[in-house]
């Protein structure tokens, strides 16, 4: 029989043999691995994970910590959140912003140049207690205060961040020894110029030469994506070119910087090292949180967003509790603050990698270098690690998010803005404190002065719609329909008691000028209150008080649910009565007409006959009336004639 | 001609005879007093002013400051606010909250009783502070931060300080002489029960007789408002009675402290005593502050509620700028903290004073009590002004609103409880701080998580609402309509694009196992939606795209005009196409259907078929379909029957 045997379904085909090797191989596998667990580590390439080492060492570098911190912090953190993240797209690394607090911050109570130990101890510190809180704010399932750093606030912050990093960088550039340890603008800048003959224009020069080709491979592959590999290279490149050219011309004897010796092993353990009794801890306390929650607000941003764009669910709070327990087990192993950064996540979904597996190749990776390559990096040039950070800060410094904020809305521009002064000319918590609080205040203000509108029936419709928005709506003679564009609080039931008395005041002012039927009635349009609080519920008594006195009708359409139950249990339904609670604007409106046709005593009949006469302009069923004898025969319909023809 | 000719019109009447004074009396005002500006003072029975006596005493005794103070500050202030304020009814004076903050919060950083010279000098400072912060506040429109106290939150704060000063005043009641500086609970107790065998009975005998007597008149005036006179005569006549008997009894030798010595003479000035060099300057700017923002939010609720009563206007802003003149000229004379209190302007009210002259009245009748009558009070016994403490902060612990908070809003109830808790058993300003923190917290809440709602057609009408509120609202078949019910900002637009594709999930599931019409079309109704920020934007940007994707229309309905201002700035409305923005939820539903319709290719037919089919449980229009050719012929009206019948 032919192999086209195997197709006809008639015949019982014997299968083509297959090597030995082959049959054993895959019964073991169907016995022991049915699950075929390492496919996902088909299609890894390896090699490329190597990218994670010139990025740690460099971070390290600007949070003030040894390299060899940096490298420590590209192992163990990946391994523990390929274990608990549910992500299948975050890279785990350092992140440039905290590394800069971290110097910020720590570096202000201990210099970590006169006292490398306690400071490397502050740090792990710091990173414990962002490990804690990270944990407990999962646990606890409050990641919404992480909702509360707006995207104006992070682009600001970001972009003075970057700024301040790139600044700090001309000490690396420029090869200079001692430097300020301020975070500011202009003590960066000071440092600079008052130590003009300390340049070294040999660093300058490499320096310059590397940024300049890390900027261009950037450059093309933004414009074709093919080239997409050469920027992802380019940093692991740069390091490797850097290295021999310095231990060919033997540059580090000529004022070009190296890294130096570079301890071989894994992550020594650390645990001893969490200084709890220091008198620094509340430092690092205050460092660890402030690192934490933005750390967790850039992790748990990728991943959000990589999760959308591949249409996976991640839960943001089991997510805080992988990053938590990635920073608990790295404090205890020598590592700093990790999460995952964007850069390092792009890098990883471009190369097509499908799972949090590809953190456990990369951590491979790493120990690898830790074991065996670390003697390479001696030579090493810190002007290559300046070059690389100031590279990646530039492409954060995100201009054109700042024009499209502007652009869309003013407010965000400024806090945007302030965000970013703050970070580059006071400091990086100063400037991220006046960022969150503008943002706080900015919600607590449209909460205080919420939009009151008046509405008015759009022609031919039976809809209600703010005058405002549309000027062909027309306001109901004998009404004044107000709408109410927030829920009630405490923070602005008196602003809205006191706006409601003036639209009353203004209508009576226009409706006298313009001889129109008298105001009677008040209808408050509540489908925009969500809620009401006590004060609220006040606030409602008390305008009822007030147009009571003045011989107006108070009426509510549409309350939600929870605006009625407050309604119910305070005992203003029946206060109010029943019937001045409607379902819709339009109710009220049909319902006042009518009262007004056959109950003469409300309003009074001249008013009445006003009223009546009035709504003919806007509907058709109702004449012009000059008797009030006559009326109800023409009033038939109970709604204008807008409805009929629509 | 006799006198009934002044009612003749025809005869030319001689006016009766007048006597020659009234002539030149009445010429002489005509001349210099067109306006009358004393008229104002009829009706002031100044006798009733000597009220502000006792209660200027007791405060200041309650503050920790030599009781004359407290009679300074009766004098200075009210003058002030008679030429700046706007309201006719507020009567100022000093309040309790605000003499026990300034013991709590100046006292606990220097002895009054060891250092009273540098005590009066932090507390004349923190009360220019609060004077230049309320004017300050006033001329920067801000007044709307004294909103932010919401109700329940001075309910709780108002009691617990009350239940802390009267504990107090059992060192006077008991006649102890040392006493813990502390304010709360557990040291005040602690203070009195280990001072067992220093209690006085003579002092608790009288004491208890004058709170008794207090209470009674009490009861009485609230059971008969034609008693209401002896309760706020009560505090002057227990003074005199007191000071009457422990003249006649010598009682001041066994026990009873007196007040003593008295100063004669009218305000000194204090401009010297500002303390801006004093270590100790950061408290009272604390105090300041804090005392400052308490005394405005009772000044002016006092103030809108009489007003609101009284049917005129007040202007906060200016109100407040007139207690800060009042707080800054009462710094510079002696004074300490005054405001509006509720008490007195209650005091004010029923003795039917009409206008802000009252006040120049009090002050009158202080100055006579300054300038004579001072040595009267040598032998009032301490006893009698804790009495009249107690008395009044009794009346202040309003169980009664925190039962109500706990029937109409729990989380109200909550807030109330710990600022009471907070201010009893630790500190006041710690209760203020957890309550105002529990109420930001709650506001920010309630954006951070908005509701949403499905909406489904209530039968008989074109109405569209919440399915939770009205159970007998139907979903309409094919579309899933969405009502935000909140502003969209940055704090809340990551939890509600996650909860838009959880309904979208939920409604999928649900019409699988129902077998109903697939999901078309997904309709955000934006009523309710009175502002968006730029974070929103790009939520409604992955919204459209997650839909996209699913083959899902977006659809939005009724936007407010910031809202489209927004979509136009960023250019969604191209995006999404202007014929998918509606101005009623019941538009896009009628498109939708016609749509099916006519373009056959949206929805797929089979999909189109099979949501006619369900149209036809809610609407008379549309009949059971068999074939799609048949169509056409029976769908003629947009819009569901209901809106033909009602």
């Amino acid at each position: 029989m032919g192999n086209s045997d195997y197709h006809t379904p008639r015949g019982v085909a014997v299968p083509p043999p297959k090597p030995f090797c082959w049959a054993v191989s895959t019964a073991l596998k169907e016995t022991f691995f049915p699950d075929d667990p390492f496919r996902q580590f088909k299609n890894q390439p390896p090699s490329r994970k190597f990218l994670a080492v010139p990025q740690g060492i460099s971070y390290a570098n600007l949070a003030s910590l040894p390299p060899i911190v940096g490298l420590y912090s590209s192992f163990v953190p990946p391994l523990i959140y390929a274990m608990f993240g549910s992500s299948r797209d975050v890279a785990v690394g350092t992140i440039a912003v905290a590394s800069l607090l971290l110097t910020s911050m720590i570096g202000g109570v201990v210099n970590p140049y006169e006292n490398p130990k306690l400071y490397f101890q502050l740090a792990v510190t710091a990173t414990f207690f962002s490990g804690v809180l990270q944990t407990a704010l999962g646990l606890l399932r409050l990641g919404f205060i992480v909702d509360f750093l707006s995207h104006a606030t992070i682009v600001g912050f970001m972009g003075g961040a970057a700024t301040i990093v790139c600044l700090q960088q001309l000490k690396g550039m420029l090869g200079l020894v001692h430097f300020t340890r301020g975070t500011d603008m202009v003590s960066v800048l000071k440092s600079v110029f008052t130590q003009v003959h300390q340049w070294r224009w040999e660093s300058a020069v490499l320096g310059c030469l590397f940024l300049f080709f890390l900027l261009l491979t950037r450059y093309f592959s933004k414009r074709k994506p093919a080239f997409f590999w050469i920027n992802a290279m380019a940093p692991l490149m740069s390091v490797i070119l850097g290295s021999i050219l310095v231990y060919l011309t033997h540059a580090e004897k000529h004022g070009v910087q190296v890294i130096g010796h570079l301890k071989k092993g894994l992550n020594p353990p650390s645990l001893s090292d969490l200084a709890f009794g220091s008198p620094y801890l509340v430092t690092a306390i205050k460092t660890g949180a402030v690192t934490g929650i933005i750390a967790l607000a850039e992790g748990i941003a990728v991943g959000r967003s990589f999760s959308m764009f591949k249409n996976y669910h991640i839960d943001g709070n089991k997510e805080m509790i992988a990053f938590g327990m990635m920073n608990i087990a790295g404090s205890c192993t020598s590592c700093y603050l990790t999460t995952g950064p964007f850069s390092r996540t792009a890098v990883n979904f471009n190369a097509g990698c499908k799972s949090a597996v590809s953190n456990i190749v990369m951590a491979t990776a790493v120990m690898i270098t830790l074991l065996f390559l670390t003697p390479l990096f001696h030579y090493t040039p810190l002007v290559v690690l300046s070059s690389i950070i100031i590279a990646a800060m530039l492409g954060l410094i995100d201009y054109e998010a700042a024009i499209h904020l502007w652009k869309v809305d003013k407010f965000d521009f400024v806090v945007c803005m302030s965000a970013y002064i703050g970070v580059v000319f006071v400091s990086v918590e100063i400037g991220l404190t006046i960022a969150v609080t503008m943002s706080m205040l900015r919600l607590l203000l449209s909460l205080a002065r919420p939009r009151t509108h008046v509405l008015g029936n759009i022609p031919n419709t039976m809809t209600y719609r703010s005058i405002d928005q549309y000027p062909n709506a027309n306001t109901v003679p004998g009404m004044l329909i107000l709408h109410i564009d927030a829920p009630i609080y405490f923070a602005n039931s008196n602003y809205l008691r006191e706006r409601i008395t003036r639209w009353i005041y203004e209508e009576e002012d226009r409706v006298k000028s313009c001889g129109e039927a008298n105001l009677h009635y008040v209808i408050l349009d509540m489908s925009a209150v969500g809620s009401i609080d006590t004060s609220g519920m006040s606030m409602l008594d008390e305008v009822k008080k007030d147009l009571d006195k003045r011989g107006l009708k108070l009426v509510l359409a549409n309350p939600g649910s929870e605006v009625m139950k407050k309604l119910d249990k305070t005992e203003f339904i029946q206060n109010i009565g029943q019937e001045w609670i409607y379902l819709t604007v339009e109710r009220p409106w049909e319902h006042a007409t009518l009262c007004c046709i056959h109950a003469s005593e409300l309003p009074p009949p001249s008013g009445c006959l006003r009223l009546l006469n009035s709504l003919h302009k806007i509907t058709c069923d109702v004449p012009k009336i000059e008797k009030r004898g006559t009326v109800k025969a023409y009033w038939v319909g109970p709604q204008p004639c807008g409805n009929r023809i629509a």
